[in-house]
């Protein structure tokens, strides 16, 4: 593989889409070639798949369904679009990869570490990122983009910061399982934040 | 569980359906309620997934999503109908189950057969069938019953001779495998192999 594979992971409103963005528009100055992927979806196969998950009238889907359609959509993507690219030589920026099955469905709905891990091993071929940066915010920062008061959260609201402490920790803990997995403080300036990860990338990435 | 869950296996044209049918008509004249299941399908959004599956369109399906698909389909079947069926004493009768991904996927794709159990385990909980009926047809039967003449195959007539005899071979690897596998010689009479299943299950399901 001659390319370079950077996943972004983080909870909803961390600044994850943001950074993507702007490194994406970066390596593009420099001249190399970008691939953008975002998860679930991602190819024709991808996205009709994303549209089951998403879709509200599933309401009675089990979480073992949901983990399973995850990684099928993640296998097609896998194969059809990032291995490809990376063999071509281009820069594959992913927008949630495995890490996210693991944080979500292992911290938030309590199926276990090994199944999904085993799962994201089938779906990949043990495909692993070169770089992943976890864009991290506190609680606090989180309340305030959903425009929440900490003292005032109602029954679905509570819930969802139980959800949000859940998935975070379990997001942490990845740390020390997966080699260059960057824990970046994403509560503070956008554009610092992304000279950090620049400054990162540089080690392997001439001219950033 | 009180209830009973029977499984039938086989290639197309093996008279499982027709199996299917003459013994769930069987157990509703003794009085026994009956769950009629086909895979992939059977729930909402396992219809859903189905339609991934089989479309057509879908030519650049990679092998992995499809195997993940059909676990998916399967994990929702199971545990929105299957095993609250079975809570219920019912008996559950399913038109293939997870010996068709072993014996398709395994055998027909060459998908390991350690990844593929790992996956069925996952996605059914381990449940297994109290029993399985595999309905053996040789290949002249199946040839016939396609109308083909032996010694004139074309090339895709070929071919799925070949995954004909592969995927029957790793049916019939299962017996060893599994408990209450049962290999039914399907080339004869349909009111007789009937009777035999009858037989085999009437240990269990009294007045059969």
């Amino acid at each position: 593989m001659n390319g370079t594979f950077i996943v972004f992971e983080g909870i909803d409103h961390s600044g994850k889409s943001t950074q993507v963005r702007l490194l994406s528009k970066k390596l593009i100055e420099k001249g190399y070639e970008v691939l953008n992927v975002r998860e679930p979806g991602g190819t024709n196969i991808s996205e009709k798949i994303r549209k089951i998950i998403l879709d509200n009238k599933n309401i009675e889907m089990h979480e073992k369904t949901e983990a399973l359609l995850f990684q099928a959509s993640r296998a097609q993507l896998v194969n059809e679009k990032i291995l490809p690219a990376l063999k071509e030589g281009k820069v594959v920026i992913a927008d949630r990869y495995i890490f996210s099955s693991l944080a979500y469905q292992g911290g938030g709905r309590l199926i276990s570490k090994d199944s999904l891990k085993s799962l994201c091993s089938f779906a990949t071929g043990d495909l692993l990122p070169d770089f992943t940066f976890f864009t991290d915010i506190s609680f606090e920062t989180y309340a305030q983009r959903k425009n929440w008061s900490r003292k005032n959260l109602d029954r679905i609201e509570q819930e969802n910061a139980s959800f949000f402490t859940e998935v975070r920790k379990a997001y942490l803990n990845l740390v020390n399982e997966f080699e260059n997995f960057c824990v970046v403080d994403s509560n503070g300036v956008i554009e610092k934040i992304h000279l950090e990860i620049c400054k990162i990338l540089s080690t392997r990435l001439k001219g950033l």
